[in-house]
């Protein structure tokens, strides 16, 4: 029974104050999309991986994995979409076994092998598996229709990262539905279904890599 | 009408994995909480700086201050309490004419001079200001008397940093409260009072050190 790992990766580069999307960013020596995708090979060569990617970056792609001599970790490429949700489901025709698929953020290079591993098996038994994290900060809640916020206890919230871990037939009905703005995440698209979602720690170094300050750390956790 | 500064360094350093309180760690060649203050000193020489550090560190800093040459900053020390709460309630006692105090966390070293002046500003015309910044990871309420998490709109959401600046006369008569579980920051003891607390946009690299990993950004972003 195969696993999917769909590396989803639509950064056209804007937040990064640069042309480069930032999941080409070189970091420690590559581009931070190859860590990613080697983070997943590296947890099983068994993956099957699905690379999402806006179409006009396909042949830059190839050109990097010449570059970096990429071209041991087999992978498949998919045409990303307008949204993150169109590119889960452009990248969900692909998956035709019965499994369990990982949806990861393509920028996401420091998820452990253990956070992989923990939320493919949680996923096994209890049909879905996300990793979070403690909420560090103390946070509040912002009204803007009331134009008032209020302290809340952080220890009733979570960050959430990725790998979001599904089984097949519950991720493949959850893109069935139409697009809502509720769907932040993959697994905020398999909860609208009904479908209670499983928590598992994740590792606090999985950051989304989004702004040059977010860079500059990952260099630091990657040297660790 | 002076400004107070508060700096709470209630630290005894279990979390870093080493003995030495958090607050008196080596960043960039000196106790990260030299840094601290001297951000405070950088915006205003005029404020009136009050340390509230564990008594039984008290020599140890100024065998540090004496090491460092760092004598150049006056500032006075109070015995921090068994809480953050306590250790607060303690520096206040320090405060004596009206101004604005800023309460700010020892280990957060890399406010901006910006932030501390946005604060203080806003805080003279509105009694109090907090620093806050947008979450960037996506966030799930936890119940655990349920069992159950829910995805929630992180855009409603915003973590606080500090330093939390409030007129004299409101933050004094907040902390004549009796303690309450749900003050897990100074804006909420004011809030507590039935004030509205008024958010200033922060600055990102203001992070609370607390672990080795933060030590490690901490050190990148003060490089940049």
């Amino acid at each position: 029974m195969p696993n999917y790992a769909i590396i989803v990766a639509g950064g056209k580069g804007e937040r990064m104050g640069q042309q480069l999307p930032k999941q080409f960013l070189e970091l420690a020596g590559k581009p931070i999309l190859m860590h990613t995708i080697e983070k997943f090979y590296n947890t099983s060569p068994e993956f099957k991986i699905i690379l999402a990617l806006p179409e006009n970056q396909f042949d830059y792609w190839e050109e990097l994995c010449y570059k970096y001599g990429f071209t041991k970790i087999p992978h498949q490429l998919v045409a990303g979409g307008k949204t993150r949700f169109d590119s889960v489901k452009n990248a969900l025709k692909l998956v035709t076994e019965n499994g369990i698929v990982a949806i990861h953020d393509g920028v996401r290079p420091l998820v452990s092998i253990q956070t992989i591993t923990n939320c493919i098996a949680a996923a096994q038994i209890n049909g879905n598996a996300i990793p979070v994290v403690d909420v560090v900060d103390s946070i509040r809640f912002v009204s803007k229709q009331e134009n008032t916020n209020k302290a809340v206890p952080r220890s009733c919230y979570k960050n959430v990262q990725t790998p979001q871990c599904f089984k097949t037939e519950i991720i493949l009905k959850a893109y069935e539905q139409d697009f809502d703005e509720s769907f932040t995440d993959d697994a905020s698209v398999v909860e609208k279904l009904g479908y209670q979602i499983n928590l598992v720690e994740g590792n606090t170094e999985n950051i989304k890599i989004t702004s040059p300050i977010d860079m500059a750390v990952a260099v630091v956790l990657l040297a660790r």
